[in-house]
């Protein structure tokens, strides 16, 4: 079990991080890339631009210098938005202990490289260190209320993830262990797209069959996908596939269940991406994953639905009857 | 393709069936239990008892007579409450047409031999003939209203599956073939309990992220019986396990679902099974999910939670306590 971790970002999920880690007692320091902001969050004691309503736990040291930020830990979590892990990393270089194990937390692909979160950090940093990924159904505000949830740990370094395992785990907070972490890194990227096509069904009104139908059949087109890059058929049944695949299309919060819903109901998808205050992650994911399909030769048609309606100018409705009207098949 | 095709029941799937059908221009014949009930349905145009809202669609041969009923079908639709597939078969054993294949759309297990449908049906029947299974995520009043929806047709015989496919599909209803029919009766029927699971969350306000993360152990927990129970694992993913699973689990509507919700929220379980109108199919299904459970060394944690709920006295607070503190597990 870890005792001392240092969390790189001060995001929503960063901010629950830092509470299950101080519920457990281990000592806790929070990295944020703007200086202010991070002291925004230690002097309000709450993290109110992205986790208001809930009071930061005690003993948190909040630590913006990037030199001193990763000294003493054992630990270390990335909790970054895909697209600004590249540039934090880099940044982060020279200070980035060697042999320190980083646990990622971040969802996405990025569209430059195609590569998943730990790849990125991978590519950046010098030395060596082992990587495990964290992942679930786990929207922050209900982990903040303590409500029971879980967790997926994976790395390929088995001892390592179920160090994580017992250093997250509380009698509210189940951590489960597993060796797939391609697999985990892509389900938490591809069900985002997904996501939005939830989305688009719930602004569109068409049911709960339907909404139903999309997430099999969505489910089923991420892990043809998934597997043909090396990732385990069963992950994307797992609680970091299937799982947070339910959470994102079923909860009414879900940034990109909301971005779908809205330009089923008639915004336009280019002027609501330009004007959101927050990343709609599935939005920039949908291109890496039309690339990823391409190259592995992959027929992933929600996923190009929704491509097409956001990219390509494609009606909605025109879009549901082209998926309709596929020609029958064995499932 | 099919083109004369008698319903057996009178409930709400069978009247969403003589709708589809109907619309494709088939010949459908109606045969019901109790003639009164059918009578009932002819006179007003519509299912005012199962299927209220919604009118009949012209042309169905409403046909109360047993020797009748099933003379001039190509195809027997199967529409009978689980635990009256039994009774309802025996009666109609000696007009049952050899050769004439039966497709069933019911969903359960029975409490006594711990059959699925299609098997109640065969040991009951003499002759021999074909069969297959439609399952998937079919809410009966969105089909009534033709809101887009999609099927499994499952058979061992795959033309039998392929001729069914092209008799009910529609530019608004897919149905997809399938050749594991063990699976499919058995992802219809054990998904039922897990929905009750759900509506104790809902009931309980836990939240997204626990409801996800049922649906995603309960999944696993299921296929490790079905593919005990000589099932493909690749099937609970599908439209008839992932898929009906959701719609059951989230929608508002559902009886399982609502049932869970009910006991969560103080009622008694086995007063509110007393008063209910309707079947709670979950219920009963879980008593031989138990049994099945023992017969095939399965662990089964959230069915057992589920029915020492219901038939135990288990408090469900003490239910999810027990549940969040097992052994800590890889995936």
């Amino acid at each position: 079990m870890f005792k001392d971790i240092t969390i790189i970002g001060d995001g929503a999920m960063a901010s629950v991080c830092a509470m299950i880690l101080r519920q457990k007692g281990l000592a806790v320091k929070m990295w944020g890339y703007d200086p202010k902001q991070l002291g925004e969050i230690e002097a309000k004691g709450e993290n109110i631009k992205f986790l208001p309503g809930y009071k930061m736990p005690e003993g948190v040291v909040y630590q913006p210098d990037d030199a001193k930020a990763m000294l003493s830990a054992d630990l270390i979590l990335s909790a970054v938005p895909c697209q600004f892990v590249r540039c934090v990393w880099s940044r982060l270089n020279k200070y980035s202990p060697d042999n320190i194990p980083i646990v990622s937390v971040t969802k996405g692909i990025d569209n430059e490289k195609l590569l998943t979160p730990t790849e990125i950090i991978r590519e950046v940093l010098n030395g060596s260190r082992e990587y495990a990924a964290l992942s679930g159904p786990t929207i922050a505000d209900e982990l903040a209320r303590r409500l029971p949830a879980s967790i997926t740990c994976a790395s390929c370094d088995i001892e390592l993830a179920q160090n994580i395992q017992y250093t997250f785990a509380t009698e509210w907070f189940r951590v489960y262990t597993n060796d797939d972490i391609v697999g985990v890194e892509l389900c938490g990227a591809l069900k985002n797209v997904i996501a939005i096509a939830a989305g688009i069904i719930d602004g569109t009104g068409l049911g709960d069959n339907a909404k139903a139908a999309l997430l099999s059949r969505g489910l089923a087109e991420i892990k043809r996908l998934g597997v043909k890059m090396g990732a385990r058929d069963e992950t994307f049944s797992g609680l970091s596939g299937l799982g947070d695949l339910v959470t994102t299309c079923i909860s009414p919060k879900g940034r990109n269940r909301s971005f779908g819903e809205a330009i089923a109901k008639g915004a336009d998808p280019q002027e609501t991406l330009a004007n959101s205050n927050s990343v709609i992650e599935g939005a920039a994911t949908c291109k890496s994953v039309i690339s990823l399909a391409k190259i592995h030769n992959v027929e992933m048609p929600i996923t190009q639905a929704v491509h097409s309606i956001i990219y390509q100018n494609k009606s909605v409705s025109q879009a549901i009857q082209d998926l309709m009207t596929r020609k029958l098949k064995h499932e």
